[in-house]
């Protein structure tokens, strides 16, 4: 039985406690605020779990396995370190640090005293991510051509970060975890229309080297919510639209296949190797939207976090994922920073290149 | 009655053809393509018209007022030229030229003669975007902060043109004769997925330079149609769904308004202004189709025409217009094929005010 | 302040617990379920209220007011008529009771006890369907032409009633409410396909003697989840959506208006009144979805009853509301128990009439 | 090669033209309107085809095969019948007769002919509804449990005809096809609202006397259009939704299947076969939109028209379908002018029987 410790009992703390309480293999043993009514309010469901304002306290408790930090980002790296100082296993919500140095010392930190260092990444644990996650890894929807990525809607405008931070960690790490791959490039733009605000509209792009781009679209000041991502493959399209409830993936069969000449003796445009477009052969197929479960994605994560402790299930969401999501948005900071300037995560690759897919 | 000719008969030009037919002011006295089949077949249906295969034959003719031009850009400027240099009226299929120093010359040109120059952007006789610009300059949309576009579908990859030239004229258009503003700086970003193609998926990015931020995807290889354009204003917003039968347009009645704090005298974080953001008021209202016209917009267009020839209605789209579009164009060029560099329109602006919308 | 009682802890019983708590006017002093485990598993949330297990104790309870009565309808008679005997106030579940004659013998009981009878017809509450009676009241749709109701999904099949008394009373209720009048004439037919089990489709078919007719279609065999009401007015229609999230309610401003021929000489078909019809006039125009309010239902009935107890506000639903209900649902059960026949609920009204709406 | 000649010129006349004139196996011979307009308009388009205005002068040409009839219903019996008597094949618009012993007496006139009597289903070739009589003849849906049917729109409110007239014949045809039976019970109930005019909403109900219900809603009134069929079988239920573009067939992979208890010795409600229902289980899976084809329904008509009076395939719509379609119209006139009195096709039925399904 894992023993639970949660920090930060907020917005989504209260969460945390439920499914680490509700789970056969785990046990909240301690919650911590530094803010007592909350505390209170929290233990009123919970009355046999321990209460504490004071984090220290739980980090010296030599019979806690797991520290869960749902704290404001400002203060994951601190505790994070403390708990793995303790050889606690931990668990911290997304963005995993404010900085990527910060991230990196987590990690390394947790190599060394032997413990887990996961992010909460939760969407990674909805049915519907992990069904795309097998039909692009299962080749259905072939090599992934364009990644366009809309959450906008009404409000939740805050102070202390703009809306990149606020909402991109979510599909960057989706399609982290679809696609597994590090962008070469990346601009961000937008816009702050409060005044005395911080950045609420903006856009994301990102290239990944081979004519896979990726567009995001965050949005603090839409009256439409929209929740809508496509993953444009060359054998079939996904739109993962999470505001359907019986439809949230729709898997579109078809695509396009381009039919180059061979006999080429005539005065054509010949693009770069040599052989003309003949044509375009269209493919449209069948529409599909698979059944998915009913689970709650946060259980789900629950029993992941506990099977890679105790039978060392590789962890889905680790720290090396937590670092390369804020590697993202550090480098969207700086390209906002300076007017939409682009960022190279990796040396640039010539340009002529990029654009060049699938020869 | 204005006298017209046409110039190419091939899938736009039928449809000029008929319109300027129906017309009440104008008289469509004769038509050329190059093909003579092309030439013949239209005949069929209009025997009165004169077919030739030769455009210097149509130049000639004393008594042609308006040529129209709806062959491949590739040939606009010199087929335009020389029907201005004849003192012939003109209508230009868009994109209005190849560069923009042939729009700058034939606005010239046109200007010395006497002669309109007016570029075919059709989508602005429409009855949705008559509307929207309505709503929008009667102050019912507010001060616009951010434009989404979304054109999206499977097909039409074209040899000669990749897909921003193709698809994002309608909407660079639509968003130029809406806002009427020029932006400051451009970017494009895309992939090229079929050999020996070109760009098929691309996304462009504007910024005007006041926290208005307007984004385009287009894009060849999408199985699901999407025609889709938002914009965002502080009072209310407009989605313009064209796929829609009866509601092309919907107004959402809603915003966000920052309170600022007066009372400053707390250790916060003042931003830029010295006040210290408080709170945002959001305001949900009403959402509204307001119901369209159903007229066909070539048919509004070449009235528009008509009037503008005998009237002098000054012209919705003109040549000036026409070059502000493909001065986009070309900057998207020059930032694709440059990794997406930051191609500047006009001096740039330090970045920080960029950022800093309502101060 | 008024203190209530509640009978009935399954599934509604709780929610009603809640807002009668929750209530500025109104106390709960104490529950009852037959079931002792419902009482505990409740009081553990309200530990200062009373549970029972056994109703007589309630009832005879001076300090009580108010009876809520939340159980199966075969005991609502029994125990309403117990409450109003013994002078309380009573608000039952729907359908009120299982016959028209125990319907009427509570309303005249409670008339001469002096306390109210009250319906829980929570719809009525619904912000969506109180702007609906807005809207209707005040002219804004015009003489009501038809309704159509769809209430259909998959499941909750039940063993001791069918799909008609399961889901149809929440819409003949919405009716009932928003065009007070009371059927003609009423139709059910249906099907049952699970062995052994009760009708599990159905339509039923009401007829208001002046040209309307309202259809209603209940379902527990549909995959799709559908909660749709159409009402049609000769100047709006009004479709209901309960799925939606957003836009609950959509009003179509549009409609058709016959002008008849007054110069009446040639031989036509000369409809009923002598005129013939010369044409229809079709006005379409805008569609308007209004925002409304996001209060909970139960929340603003709680109040109601509260304000219809101590200031004498007349009850949204009171008994005879209840009976108007369950008198369409006993003819419907006569109708599919007779193979669709039709059921009078007042004297026929002679055919040919029927079908001559407007004249 | 089949010659043929088409009688009436309005509508549907000039669509049936072009199809036999285009399809390869039938060669347009002649047309006949009474009004010598519409036969002038027509031929210009036609130049090589014979115009009349005298039905007659077509029914004597000797060298034409084949004698298509969309003219006003009034006119098909006799024109059908002179047709016949001449040995013509005849394609006649549907409703086929205005009456059902019209019908009748073309069947059997064209049976001692030994000619062809074909009515003008289009519908039955339609992709979508090919694709839904495959998915039921195969087993896919299941056993058919209930069918709901949505045609309504604003307009085309006609003097002639009532509102089942104009739009039932649709649905109905398609239902025919699809289940191939006849309904044992017929209802109708509808209103008038326009003065002088005819009924323009209108319910039809079918009983097939197996718990199979089918309910059509046809209504001229509604602003909104909605063209939707659902066919709801014990495997999956198909929606047909012939106003959407890419998905006109959507087909929901669910179900619920009765479980008996075997175990029968308490006091329960057992219905019927003796056995209590212990419970229901649903299945829920995936939604799945299949591919159609993008062909023209009136092409495929004309192609399999030649192709039954050539090569002897089988009608998909011979005079006994249309019968059947205009038996079940005759049935709600006669229930729609009763008051929505039950109309039995067959002998009824006990009424007991009809509602117990799958026993």
């Amino acid at each position: 039985m894992i023993r639970v410790g949660v920090i930060g009992c907020g917005y989504w703390g209260p969460n945390l406690v439920r499914v680490f309480n509700a789970c056969d293999r785990t046990e909240m043993i301690s919650l911590c605020d530094l803010d007592p009514d909350r505390v209170r309010r929290l233990l009123k469901n919970y009355p046999t779990i321990e209460g504490l304002t004071d984090p220290d306290a739980m980090m010296r408790r030599p019979d806690i396995d797991l520290i869960v930090i749902a704290t404001p980002v400002g203060s994951h790296f601190d505790l994070a370190r403390a708990a793995i100082e303790k050889g606690k296993h931990v668990l911290v919500e997304k963005p995993i640090t404010e900085r990527t140095e910060q991230a990196r010392e987590l990690i390394d930190l947790a190599r060394r005293k032997g413990v887990l260092l996961a992010v909460d990444h939760t969407f990674l644990f909805t049915p519907a991510v992990e069904k795309m996650k097998e039909l692009i890894d299962d080749g259905s929807v072939g090599r992934i051509q364009y990644i366009d990525s809309v959450r906008i809607n009404l409000g939740l405008i805050q102070e202390e970060i703009d809306v990149i931070w606020d909402l991109a960690p979510h599909d960057l790490s989706i399609v982290d975890f679809l696609i597994d791959r590090v962008p070469r490039r990346v601009t961000a733009t937008g816009g702050c229309h409060t005044a005395g605000g911080q950045v609420d509209v903006a856009y994301i792009n990102l290239d990944y080297g081979d004519g896979l781009v990726a567009n995001f679209h965050v949005n603090w000041l839409s009256p439409v919510k929209v929740r809508r991502m496509i993953f444009g493959g060359d054998r079939r399209m996904i739109i993962f639209d999470d505001l359907q409830n019986d439809e949230k993936i729709r898997v579109y069969d078809s695509g396009a296949t381009a039919i180059l000449d061979d006999n080429e003796n005539r005065n054509g445009n010949t693009n770069g190797n040599g052989k003309r477009l003949k044509r375009i052969d269209y493919r449209v197929g069948d529409i599909w939207s698979p059944h998915l479960r009913r689970s709650e994605a946060l259980t789900v994560e629950a029993e992941h976090i506990a099977a890679a402790i105790e039978d060392g299930v590789p962890l889905r969401a680790d720290g090396e994922k937590g670092l390369r999501v804020i590697r993202i948005l550090e480098a969207c900071q700086q390209s906002l920073a300076n007017d939409g300037e682009r960022v190279f995560l990796e040396r640039p690759v010539p340009a002529a290149r990029t654009l060049v897919g699938a020869s």
